[in-house]
């Protein structure tokens, strides 16, 4: 079958490798579409950073390796064992592998499992013609809920598990800084939650217009006093959660500017370095900084229950490409900014 | 009656002022001893900064002022319509103003009032042989607690406040930043909330000696490994909760390397600058930073009672000086370093 492989930095390529086979507890999965994720453009511009040189803890395996961890498709075959599962389900991917003995794992928190592995970057992934999966990372997918939604059920929970954090209910006023996918996730997250004030503060053009075709309010901080518009806005009682999701020095900046007394920062964005924090602006009102990783089960059938009701739309910000040009349609699309979410189609 | 004026910075004068006249609902008292606050240090070398230059909003005083917010002493007279204290009465004062209308007091949060003032920065404070307080401001000392120990009322709050936003429960494991007089005020609260485990980091041998003395197993940063130490001491789990009471890059560093998953670093500090914070520390297991300010009534009747247990020490760390000695044995003595904690007594 084809896949795409990862070999290392600037090196992936479309290769003829064997149909993995399935064993007992797991299931053979047809990919309808695979997310490409931030994560697999630092993989490809700057890796392996995840991607493990030498047998991973939890899976064994080691580059090369068929990437891609966000994804959806059909079944083909289930193992010996595995019920709840049927050839021709319909389903989408919980892609993450844990230990289940260390803290996180035993108080249920295996998004931040000390050992956590990810199939597409520690196993051979979705952005393959078939690959296999332990059949606990599989949720079933309503009629109504299309192949390409599916394949956005992975990154949908990283921002609805952050949402969450954000301790958020009807009536709030909510902010997220950066309207990437994850941006555009809390969006949808949080008026899946309820909450009709949400503002998404975004200085590109391109982005927010792409939001605000959603339905979004908008803000571009370039032109707009953030703090003193939320201020106003709220009666100076601040917002009642920020997100940062776009994990840049003014977006923390601004947020903290905006976040009212006893409310959260959500911090899901993975920073390249340290930033100077203003910790004064936390103390002054009691407020936090939160971080949040990934998602658990709970937040994938969270999505997919908004997605059956039609609160997630893919129009205008997501694009599908053919498997073949995953280079340069997908990776170097991203890179240079002309895409913002690019699902790959194996079939194709 | 003599007390100590701020005129501005390097400005402060034993000057003979007219005793403060009692009024409906206020209470006269007889200071017994008054604590010299980092605050006041920085309004004294660096100020005016929180000492209205003009009238303050709650208060209407401005400078030239009274210092002095960390005080105990004894009723002298009390005004028209005041219950529940009578003269002769041993109190410690909570110094607060509060609006009282803004979202944080409405929420009972009021040490984070919008419109904060404190009795000592923004009115006649208690450095002087008599000051008058609304009767609210007044906590009764039991028998047993004497006006030492009432004069660190008030920062001894401030850190039980901050203790308890680290949700801490017997059995965890505490780690306190700076042994300074919040630092040990954090080691005293946090064993009096029935932890047995409290690590105070500090690199100076001279604070290290003082809380060591009072029972504390420390940690020098400047030798050990500080988060490697607390990783093999936990199984790998990290601290429950992790608190900065030194306000610097290094402290919020290692504390950040600390912290267990899902578990607070509380910030107690005046960050002067923003400080160098490596998020993604917190976005990797979830953890969060807790802003912490002041106190409010319920903190200052839970020190008090563990006074009364005999949980607090002034041993080593605090020491008394007159009234007319405050520029050279107060002021410059902390700043210098060679005393950490100075209660000023007006009767001398």
């Amino acid at each position: 079958m084809r896949a795409a492989v990862y070999y290392g930095p600037n090196k992936v390529e479309i290769a003829d490798v064997p149909e993995p086979q399935v064993g007992p507890g797991q299931v053979k999965v047809k990919v309808g579409f695979n997310g490409i994720c931030g994560t697999d453009l630092h993989e490809y511009y700057a890796g392996p950073i995840f991607i493990p040189t030498e047998p991973h803890a939890l899976t064994g395996q080691q580059m090369p390796l068929v990437l891609g961890h966000e994804f959806s498709g059909t079944v083909t075959e289930v193992g010996k064992g595995v019920t709840g599962t049927s050839v021709g389900d319909r389903v989408a991917i919980e892609p993450i592998y844990r230990c289940g003995h260390c803290a996180p794992c035993v108080a249920g928190n295996y998004n931040i499992c000390q050992q956590i592995g990810f199939h597409g970057l520690m196993s051979d992934g979705g952005m393959a013609e078939y690959t296999v999966v332990p059949a606990d990372m599989v949720h079933q997918l309503p009629d109504n809920v299309s192949l390409e939604l599916g394949a956005l059920v992975e990154p949908m929970s990283v921002a609805y598990h952050a949402a969450t954090l954000g301790d958020v209910r009807p009536g709030d006023t909510a902010m997220v800084f950066g309207a990437g996918p994850i941006g555009i996730g809390l969006w949808f997250a949080l008026r899946g939650k309820g909450l009709d004030d949400v503002l998404v503060v975004e200085p590109s053009p391109t982005r927010r217009a792409a939001v605000e075709a959603l339905g979004a309010k908008t803000l571009d901080p370039t032109v707009v006093d953030v703090p003193e518009y939320v201020r106003d806005a709220t009666d100076g009682r601040g917002a009642d959660a920020v997100y940062d999701a776009a994990g840049v020095q003014p977006s923390v900046e601004t947020a903290l500017a905006c976040v009212g007394a006893r409310k959260p920062m959500v911090s899901v964005a993975i920073y390249e370095k340290p930033l100077e924090t203003p910790l004064l602006n936390l103390v002054m009102n009691e407020s936090r900084i939160q971080g949040s990783l990934c998602y658990t089960s709970a937040d994938c059938e969270a999505v997919i229950a908004l997605m059956a009701e039609g609160k997630y739309d893919p129009t205008g910000w997501v694009s599908a490409i053919a498997l073949d040009s995953v280079v340069e349609d997908g990776f170097e699309a991203l890179h240079a900014g002309t895409k913002m979410k690019v699902l790959v189609d194996p079939s194709q």
